[in-house]
């Protein structure tokens, strides 16, 4: 028996009792003939006491100890002189009689505190000791009970988790697969699954009904800020439903996840069309914790004064930063250049502040008429000390873009998006298609599967581009949690959605073939979403990168610099496996 | 809103109501004007009626239905005429008011029912057809409890649930890797996990003190019998843990699993230690549902007669079979067929019938005394009407093993084997070493960093090969369910046991260093174990395979007929990764 309690338990109903802790040594100070140590576990920190006057050896001993041993000790619980209230055992302290060092251990490259003194790179090297600190930790366990109460909830809703196998074959999705060579199939290979968007489907022609897996998916991409070649999805379809069962299912899923994990009430979610999205905030993931919407200001200074830029724009639109007229000029020429950096790419941006006498002055004033700068007040709704910016270009859907980014500097500057605050939402309705300058056609904006709102259907014939898709986003603090669709089940929809998308038959066979056939012996009506968990699970640990709640991430090459994976492996390897590397010349 | 109510769930209590209903259909019956459908989906079968008097043109369109049309209907709950008893549903049916075609379907190639009539190729290349079967379905469906009543008890015991990668380097472990080529890192591959072995033992330096995981791990070996390259384990470690500590706590999931999904409660698993399972059952995992243990006649048979055979022998051991005397010859030279068999490899078998009189006339009556006879029922506690079977040979570990299959086969025809009786029982005190023919020197039993018992210790330096290990082995049945030890935490030992095992320092630091070198920052004593799902999961089902609790399993050749996986991949591919193809001439 390694230990009777754990370092995070003891309260002062334990006084006078006689326990048994082990732990890592936190840190040790010695206090004139006293050796004070906090040992540390998963559940928390206890103060150890040696004196000296009591036992000298047992104190000479502890005084050896450096940070991160691994001991066991036995001693009394005892009242605390002075008591620390910011740890939950800080009432209490051990007065050790006996010390058993379970492992030495050297110093670690970094400090294990909440505040490390370690750089990223060391950190990642040696995650086993990263690990160790507290809030890192925190983050795996908030992650475990994420995970497991997302399995309560759908259990009780009566989803069954069915494991989905991991070496399948390429399907044509839209970024790379990683491949597995197989030795006892030579020159065929595995393809690892980017989701497992078709074997789900299958299951619910297999009669499942309610399916859900959280599930590794794997995709070999350049990876951008914030992805991972793996990373963990909870996956979802469900049979002989429409979008409404979906969205209440899920939406008890989120309001679950909440209240047991965060312990809050959210309310009932809104639901905004794809159309209003991009109106309002210039996004398909509005950050809705701040209000800010954009006010389309066409009417007002298009063609209302001399200002050519607004002359020629084919969209102006404006927001309004309430009491943010104190902005000075230098603020206003940072913003300025925050919006002409070349991710966001707007060409400048005008303000206009109102005074406290109500009066508009702004960076146009010269080309409008006072009468134009009040209506320009009114629509923008502002009111004395407000702050109006406005964006405007030839292109209304970058325009919008470069407003949003807009938006969400000002909601951070101004404080508008707390971490600890959740706005959560469903975007609806999105297109079916969004026009591929590249491929110069219509692409399935979700995927080909994905059913049409039954309404729409007659526009397939007339005018596609404006057909809208029963697909559905969950969105919160600005970030896609979520999102699936509604799936065609009927035959002769999806052969007209292949050819909208330019598939010859064949091609949509070849393609697509072997689901289509799965289809033909029964499917169901059925639809579903996916949530990316690291996401979902990092905004309700407030973090900045989905790294933080993954136990071993891997870095931007997609290298694992703990294991230091990828590696060479053996020719003799390489030979079973029919394969050789031809690496090009440096 | 596709339905109202599933397929399931109406009784008589129901009789009355209007319903909707969505399913397949199972089978159609025109009995005189009357058509009747069993419409079938995850959660049951109820009968639909439909009334040529009453409705003909809807009747009519019922009738057109075949097999596995997807279907909507809307109608009265009524109760039945003639119930089924076999149904849940079976006292009502329900009066047809609407049919709504929902999908027809193609006629499956097989029989959607319990006993299909498919093969097992034509079942796994339509499996999402096979998987409609109600015994297949059941079989995920008590996989999914299964997993989630094993998450529910270790998070209750305050394990954390935490996600090892899949993308990792290769490590040192017995079977073969697969390997994933990264095009990031041209020329270099990670390995797929055959276990997190390493990472969960890194986890416990991390001090998360007791993780868990169900994941995926794979394997490319050839594939015998009931063998998968990717396979599901329960993979559990702890922290400041003793032997007794782990199987504490395994027990207590074993008798939460068997309770909570069967409803049977276990009593205390006994102890049986390895050299006891080899001696008494010829295995080190015995079925243990019945008795029939090995007495060793050596004393008996061994220089008591002129038996050659026997008087050569290092071993004579025999069977009890209880009220088998009524063997006839023909009967025991089937049995000595099957022991010689090339798979068990016995030269032959000695049987001694008890008569009613309690005279024993065995095969071997010319070379032995009445007395040897007597003595030999004596030692064998055999009654009148009994069969004794004894098997010798020169080499112990051969004869028992023999041995432990001529038993296994008697259970079997005896029917002392029933699938829906279990014994669970802890083998432990496993010999740290096994001697390895093919390599001329001791290998690892469990893994190298199994620690060896305490009090073994001192054996390492006089007789490695008697050193037992704390390691343990769960068996149910005579299958090993899981399996683990307690690791070793001190650096010294480990040293002296890779030495033992032959390594070098520089081989040991090579293959093993890594986790050596993370063990030095503070390593808490630790072990675990590791279950296997599929197997798990097969011995609750009463399955005979595991492929038949996997959703989509792999053939033999690792190939899935439905999905054509693996496959060929375009050379485009294979140049990003730098990677070429060389098959071997025909």
């Amino acid at each position: 028996m390694y230990r009777t309690k754990t370092c995070g338990e003891l309260r002062l109903a334990n006084v006078g009792e006689i326990v048994t802790l082990s732990g890592w040594v936190q840190r040790t100070r010695k206090m004139g003939g006293m050796t004070f140590v906090d040992l540390r576990d998963r559940y928390g920190i206890t103060q150890l006491v040696f004196d000296e006057s009591n036992n000298a050896e047992l104190c000479e001993s502890a005084n050896r100890m450096g940070r991160e041993w691994v001991i066991q000790v036995k001693g009394k619980v005892s009242e605390r002189q002075s008591k620390n209230a910011n740890l939950p055992t800080g009432d209490i302290e051990i007065i050790v009689q006996e010390l058993n060092v379970l492992n030495e251990a050297q110093t670690p490259p970094f400090t294990i505190e909440e505040q490390s003194d370690g750089g990223d790179d060391l950190r990642m090297k040696y995650r086993y000791l990263d690990l160790r600190r507290p809030n890192v930790r925190r983050n795996l366990e908030l992650r475990h009970k994420f995970a497991f109460e997302v399995r309560r909830y759908l259990d009780e809703q009566g989803f069954m988790e069915i494991e989905t196998p991991v070496l399948v074959n390429s399907t044509p999705e839209g970024a790379r697969d990683f491949v597995v060579p197989s030795r006892m199939n030579p020159g065929q290979f595995y393809a690892l699954p980017q989701s497992p968007q078709t074997l789900k489907q299958l299951l619910m022609v297999a009669g499942m009904d309610r399916y859900f897996q959280i599930v590794k998916c794997f995709r070999d991409e350049d990876l951008r800020a914030d992805r991972q070649p793996e990373f963990t999805q909870i996956d979802c379809e469900m049979s002989f439903v429409e979008q409404e069962d979906i969205l209440q299912v899920f939406e008890g899923m989120s309001r679950h996840l909440f209240k047991s994990l965060l312990g809050i009430d959210i309310p009932t979610l809104p639901r905004m069309t794809w159309a209003d999205a991009m109106k309002y905030y210039g996004s398909d993931k509005p950050d809705t914790r701040f209000d800010m919407k954009f006010v389309e200001l066409m009417d007002v200074l298009k063609g209302t004064g001399e200002f050519s830029v607004f002359n020629e724009a084919e969209y102006i639109g404006g927001i309004c930063c309430e009491g943010q007229a104190v902005y000075t000029r230098k603020q206003l020429d940072q913003l300025t250049d925050f919006v002409r950096r070349p991710q966001i790419g707007a060409k400048g941006l005008v303000y206009a502040r109102v005074g406290e006498d109500g009066v508009v002055k702004s960076s146009v004033d010269k080309f409008y008429s006072p009468e134009v700068l009040e209506r320009l007040k009114q629509a923008m709704n502002a009111k004395p000390g407000d702050l109006i910016l406005i964006i405007s270009g030839p292109d209304t859907l970058k325009a919008r873009k470069q407003l949003c980014e807009l938006r969400l500097e000002m909601g951070s500057r101004m404080g508008l998006r707390p971490k600890d605050k959740f706005s959560c939402l469903w975007v609806i309705d999105f297109p079916m298609y969004e026009w591929s300058d590249e491929e110069q056609r219509l692409m399935a904006m979700h995927h080909p599967f994905t059913s049409p709102k039954p309404e729409d259907i007659p526009l397939l014939d007339t005018d596609p581009a404006s057909v809208r898709a029963n697909a559905y986003d969950m969105v919160i603090n600005g970030v896609e949690v979520g999102g699936g669709s509604i799936r065609i089940h009927d035959a002769k929809l999806q052969e007209k959605i292949f050819e909208i998308l330019g598939f010859t038959p064949e091609q949509a066979q070849q393609k697509f073939g072997f689901l289509m056939n799965a289809f033909k012996y029964g499917a169901p009506p059925h639809g579903g979403l996916a949530y990316g968990l690291d996401r979902f699970v990092s905004l309700f640990a407030g973090l900045d990168s989905i790294r933080d709640c993954i136990a071993f991430p891997k870095n931007n090459s997609g290298r694992d610099v703990m294991l230091d994976a990828p590696g060479v492996i053996d020719q003799s390897q390489l030979d079973e496996l029919h394969l050789n590397v031809s690496l090009p010349a440096e």
